[in-house]
């Protein structure tokens, strides 16, 4: 395969093929004006064409505000194809051709990129992620079901040792996976290296004492050669995961991190609303996650189910199965990583999350859905295993409940979410 | 000044009181749910704060898809105060606060973040422009005027030689200033280490014969480690300016490039329509250009008045007015830019340009606006110059043109663009 194909979705002023010639155009040898090197064997090579064009509607308002005006605006799904030879597998380039001056062209008037088909010499250049499911079992020592995780709550204004003494009791909970907040990564409050040697030792201990080894996502996102410096402090102290805020790294700042890291990568992605709320703007979690997922991280957030935020449980089905699908489009290595639930998610959420994937390699992050159980974070690890086992046997939670007086009590606790049909 | 104050455009599905609340408990101390250690000490500390809420309007319907549903939807200008402690001068941490999953929230319908006001703290720890207007016009040997610059057309396609034959077409034209495509970095038809090679040996010699030194903005964008390599070959090749897409390599990577580059820093804001384009989500220009002059950009793009783009005329002066403005809130270093005004531009934009401004301190880029000029390149490059005196000397471009041949011939070419009023 020698070509990146983009699908689109797009709504033209006018004619929507019109708006699909000038997105073509602008990406590749398009210029305003003819100049005198823009030859039909330029044109030929590197020019990027329009593969298919269906029209899904039409309306007598623009979805954006667009410059160019008219009396009927065409909305259309668009599959546009690059030649590989005009980027290589570079994914920066890449990302300045697919998501690049097009969003501003005024003959669209929304334009959103909702899938990538990428070929597979991309791994020649981009690792993809180190440890993935499997990894991250290893690194857990932990061969079944899912990870139950947990958020150091309140976000930020604990001090390291505060930190590390919640840690204590979440690790006494039985819990598999911790992480910072995306706003604590290093503020003068709670210096990283000071929460990563106060957390670790906590957790050495707790190992030592107990054979269960937790896994600590520590928010490492700074400027590059400080995350790399940040990464030897976990080296340091044994840590075993590095949390990374995607959007303010960027894709560069991901893969750096990547190349110098022993560690799993943990990729938060704050700031995503941003790309995906509106339907008029932006770029689908189907696209977006295969430059992450090339750039190098092991787990990837997509929400939860009935969550606290506005993405609708369709979306956060279809965002947890993508990062498990297969990467390329004609084959090569799988590059799968683990989705990570997160968000207002209680007991009552596991046999969803688990159905939407139909296997246990996720992460399940509940932050008071645990530390907020009646009988304490430990009852409330123990509900959510409970819950998983129930989920894996295909049992009704309810049902499993009746003898399993932690689920029990979390059901009463929690408020029953109103799930969509995914 | 201890503390940041962002400013949003908000909207909520009824009070917006709400939604504010909501943006500044999510984005500081807030949790679902109460846990243990959510003290008011902690709250009093680290809380983020609503400094004012000026309601604009409302309507029946939510401008983007929201999951809370109302009668009403109320529109405000929000301003939103963070204690410094929070995130210290860590621009990526900053990001994940002010533009992170407050995105994604169901209290939000609309949620712009417009501008930011930031203490000269910031100045510790980010370096901001190495260059700007004074060490660009040093580099160049250029005392007087705005920089008439251009781009290599068709954007991708051409060989290294075939770029340097075009260069040197350009220099002897009477260009200050090149650019790369953003769409051309180190592809394999055009790798970037030949093409410096090439174009600097035309560069050389174009120096060596006529005294006059241009700048060419090599695209180094890619991976970190790789731009670092590529920052050595342009040093190698005495080259003066490297080009970066900022949004493919994000904050901490234009960071990363700052820290070791001695080359002046060209900021193209391929992507940029997905930040700006939708007036219920994204980023205003005003706010993130700040951030990327924090990080060290000497120039940046901030498109052309009556442009081949949408962005309306008012914006583009406002974006361009931004850049030299002052980018601390209570004084410290300017870290003024230089703005890139491009895209369609003509000799007709030349005046009008600079009257946004009040000063010569800008780059105007034209492709077809310079190389589609009836007598070739160097009369364009020359009518560019015209308007830019006549400009600066307060003479209407029509009476310049009179007397000035070169300019006369192009304002016949281009259709005069209707600008709005800014």
């Amino acid at each position: 395969m020698k070509y990146v194909t983009a699908t689109y979705e797009l709504e033209s002023p006018g004619s929507v093929a019109r708006g699909a010639e000038a997105l073509a155009g602008e990406q590749s040898t398009g210029t305003f004006g003819k100049v005198a090197h823009d030859t039909d064997e330029i044109r030929a090579r590197h020019g990027a064409w329009i593969d298919s064009l269906e029209v899904i509607g039409s309306s007598d308002r623009p979805s954006l505000p667009c410059r160019i005006q008219a009396d009927r605006y065409e909305r259309a799904i668009a599959r546009i194809s690059w030649p590989l030879e005009n980027f290589g597998t570079s994914l920066t380039t890449l990302l300045s051709t697919v998501a690049g001056n097009l969003f501003e062209l005024a003959e669209l008037s929304a334009v959103r990129l909702l899938d990538l088909d990428l070929p597979s010499q991309f791994a020649d250049t981009n690792p993809g992620p180190q440890f993935g499911a499997t990894g991250t079992r290893a690194a857990l020592i932990q061969s079944e079901g899912p990870m139950i995780g947990t958020i150091i709550k309140p976000c930020v204004g604990l001090s390291p040792d505060e930190t590390a003494d919640l840690v204590k009791t979440l690790a006494e909970a039985g819990i598999d996976f911790i992480k910072d907040d995306e706003l604590q990564a290093n503020g003068p409050h709670c210096p990283l290296a000071d929460r990563v040697a106060a957390v670790m030792r906590v957790l050495h201990e707790h190992e030592a004492a107990t054979g269960k080894r937790v896994m600590y996502a520590f928010n490492i996102t700074d400027e590059i050669d400080t995350m790399w410096r940040n990464l030897d402090t976990l080296t340091e102290h044994g840590a075993n995961c590095a949390m990374v805020c995607m959007s303010s790294i960027g894709i560069s700042g991901l893969r750096a991190v990547r190349e110098r890291s022993s560690h799993v990568i943990h990729g938060h992605r704050a700031g995503w609303g941003l790309y995906s709320r509106s339907p008029d703007i932006g770029i689908g979690f189907t696209a977006w996650q295969k430059l992450w997922r090339l750039a190098g991280a092991d787990h990837l957030h997509v929400n939860g189910l009935g969550s606290k935020f506005t993405e609708s449980d369709s979306i956060v089905a279809q965002s947890a199965r993508s990062v498990q699908a297969p990467v390329f489009a004609d084959g090569g290595p799988d590059y799968a990583t683990m989705p990570v639930y997160s968000s207002a998610q209680t007991a009552w959420q596991v046999a969803p999350a688990r159905d939407v994937l139909g296997n246990d390699d996720f992460i399940f992050c509940a932050g008071g859905g645990i530390q907020g159980h009646p009988d304490g974070s430990g009852a409330g690890v123990v509900a959510l295993r409970q819950a998983a086992e129930a989920a894996r046997d295909g049992i009704p939670v309810e049902d499993y409940a009746k003898s399993h007086r932690e689920l029990k009590k979390a059901l009463e606790t929690y408020t029953r979410p109103t799930l969509e049909d995914v």
